[in-house]
């Protein structure tokens, strides 16, 4: 039996996949190498546990194709649905940008599922689809959801695309939601644009924004953890979960501090104007994770242990 | 000036021309005739204040080419955006309907609009965005928001996708939540399909279910009353409202009794089993319609005389 994912090659999926082979699972991934890079799977490529394959889930046929092989092999009893975009500026400039990687790979993902019988299915989603609530602590069935960025709207689609698929022939989906996840190998977000930003120009770091933007952080090992436990504990049929920390979360200027601390002390941090990084951001949030709690996890980390050992470990794969 | 209405031959599409068109608006609509007819547009045809054109939405470089032209010739101001799939469990059975008819209908007309720098979108939403929520009486603002059909789930899609858009660069959005609308010319719902059946079997009427599914209708001529209202009067940038009467609504056995006694007062009706009547389908559902009241609109009809009206007007159609 195979557990298949998608974004295998990608910061998630990659240390997800790491964690089922770990665990003696027999793990395919399919990968585009569009924002995944090959190097976060070493390790795993070579393991007979492992197969990987380079491969668009935009292009339908080739999907179709290339799971119904790995499931006529030996049959996929889960797929864990990590694909998408990840750059959430790129996507409000072209709208283009999430339709194709963050909903159509879901749909394409849903269809080849249903054509081969496959019917369980975990989905990366996020805080993004519940759009700007002012800080207020977010639950799980709060409305209305109104994203402002196209990753956020896109995101949702895919949701509520799985939830009319739960009623009609999916067996059982989780859709997890992602807070902002840190951790290696790092491909994008805050920690990372800092450390690049002060490799380029090691005595200055400039802010989007007055750096007061403050957002919950998870390490990812923590974001592992729970989402394993939703698969194996959740009762839903169709589950869905915040996962995070309890906190309140850490601001920009605290996570500028702790990189230039890190990576280059000399460097003077500079900020902008507006508590909006760019169009699209939220500038505050917070998250309540008390169903996820009430069923019985909690992360180890918080925002700011996370923070802190994310920083080390972006600054050590960078430098 | 120019009102831009897509699905302009479709039963809403066509009763929002007419209105315009009588309110000395110039109009000009596109519709595929997939499931719109030209007939619906009788009378419209002609006057010069209105203009129609066959035209997919799907097909994007025609789109963006034919209302370039529009909108050259005279700018478009406003676009209502009525086109979508109809067929719910035609959806159901195929996912790709509501994807290409229902979601990819609106994203590429916000791809347009944008193009064209067009920044005013009315947008066609549903009930089915709830989901089921077991008869609780629904506002605007609960969640969580699982709909349980592929039309519900695109048409929410529809409506995140026109919120992040809003944030970025649309002036104003509208999100009319349509209840169940019922009047001329019917294309498809269940007055339209009693009476249908009745044509084919006189002495018969077979339903689905158990006849206890019991939803709130309203007519087409108050919709479009609460439509130009809300565009006229709400004070949101991004406007979402639910639109129906008062009441509880009436049940599929009542519109089944209404139906014979006008076109086959001696048909015998038979029951179904169960209060779903397809895979997708809401048993019991109320809205909240507080804040458009609040607004200052309620509709002239309550569920029970629009029902008895457009079983009228439909009966009278079709035979």
């Amino acid at each position: 039996m195979t557990i298949f994912i998608t974004g295998v090659a990608g910061f998630i999926g990659s240390n997800i996949a790491r964690r089922l082979v770990a665990e003696g699972h027999r793990v395919v991934g399919f990968d585009n190498l569009c924002r995944g890079v090959e190097s976060n799977l070493d390790g795993l490529v070579g393991n007979p546990l492992f197969a990987f394959e380079t491969l668009d889930l935009s292009d339908l046929p080739a999907y179709r194709a290339a799971l119904a092989r790995v499931h006529a092999a030996d049959p996929v009893t889960e797929v864990w649905h990590m694909a998408a975009n990840s750059d959430i500026p790129a996507g409000i400039a072209d709208a283009n940008v999430d339709l194709r990687d963050t909903f159509m790979t879901t749909f394409n993902t849903l269809e080849v599922m249903k054509e081969l019988g496959i019917k369980t299915l975990a989905f990366a989603s996020s805080s993004a689809i519940y759009g700007d609530f002012k800080g207020a602590r977010i639950r799980e069935d709060m409305g209305p959801l109104l994203p402002i960025s196209n990753y956020g709207a896109m995101k949702l689609a895919s949701e509520v695309a799985i939830s009319a698929a739960a009623e009609s022939w999916l067996d059982r989906a989780l859709l997890f939601r992602f807070p902002n996840v840190i951790g290696i190998p790092a491909t994008h977000g805050v920690i990372y644009d800092f450390v690049h930003k002060l490799r380029a120009t090691p005595d200055q770091l400039e802010v989007f924004g007055d750096g007061t933007q403050q957002k919950a952080y998870l390490h990812c090992d923590d974001l592992i953890d729970a989402m394993i436990f939703i698969r194996d504990k959740a009762p839903e049929k169709l589950a869905f979960y915040n996962i995070g920390p309890e906190d309140d979360g850490v601001t920009v200027r605290s996570i500028a501090e702790e990189v230039v601390a890190a990576a280059s002390p000399q460097a003077r941090i500079k900020f902008g104007e507006g508590n909006r990084g760019w169009v699209g951001d939220v500038p505050k949030f917070a998250y309540s994770t008390e169903k996820l709690r009430t069923l019985g996890w909690a992360p180890r980390l918080d925002s700011q242990a996370a923070m802190r050992l994310a920083v080390r470990q972006i600054v050590e794969q960078s430098f």
